[in-house]
């Protein structure tokens, strides 16, 4: 089920100045804007969100704004074929919380962030600056990073 | 919520020479196999194969193979939270059906199908062949293009 690999052919020297330029490219030249949910909404409100925001996954965020978790498209389906009754359970039951989230920072390569997508088998990473609140490390969510942006980002490298 | 355009910055020679290399990646060379179920098979079974699978788009054959729809993530969470019975309901139901699919052949370019899934908003292709059977032309499924595998082609990209 895996695409080949060394499917790139390349001069030695076309192939590292395609990926010098590659590199440069930022998390923070191409972030789009996060798509959030508090942790105390239902499972069925965020499938609304989910719908009406045209995305394909939610990040979870505490009252005070900063990053509780992640929903994917399966973690909602899972849930909807189930008997639970959707407007009733938190989202906080079932999203992938910390420490067990995947992030990216702003100053990070759009490379770096795509290759944590491909290992970690995500569709989208929040773009996150840690903050130091009452002595607690916390992360403010300041933008998404998704398939659908690399895929564009793709594109344009290969735009005339 | 789009990311911005123009965030790709290189001198004319050089983006010229990646445009090109990138142009000439085949869909062939990259696709992975397709995951199907028969246009009979009943939306939960569709729910069941996606989570065995680890795809996020199915696609639907006809009796004789050929493509007849295509179902994503959010078709299922649709039906998924409404009040049917999906262990009755067919995907035909709910599927995208011919002739409103994108699709795309094998001697394409990445960068071709690449724009398809940007422009018309999907996340996954069926590569198809074209076969004339009885005198009606049919599509054979022979693959799949996904956001996935052009994300794992842009890290490769930027793999030194």
């Amino acid at each position: 089920a895996r695409p080949r690999v060394g499917y790139f052919y390349a001069g030695k020297h076309t192939k590292n100045l395609i990926a010098e330029k590659i590199r440069e490219i930022k998390v923070n030249d191409i972030k789009s804007v996060p798509v959030v949910v508090r942790e105390d909404a239902s499972v069925y409100d965020a499938i609304v969100t989910l719908f009406v925001e045209d995305v394909g996954t939610l990040f979870v965020v505490h009252e005070d704004g900063s990053l509780a978790g992640v929903i994917s498209r399966k973690d909602l389906l899972k849930i909807a074929i189930g008997n639970a009754d959707i407007r009733q359970i938190p989202v906080s039951v079932i999203m992938t919380r910390m420490p067990n989230l995947v992030t990216c920072n702003p100053e990070e390569s759009a490379y770096d962030a795509a290759r944590k997508i491909v290992v970690h088998q995500v569709d989208a990473l929040p773009v996150v600056k840690t903050e130091e609140i009452n002595g607690k490390v916390k992360y403010k969510v300041i933008g998404r990073i998704t398939k659908t942006i690399i895929t564009k980002l793709f594109v344009e490298l290969g735009t005339i």
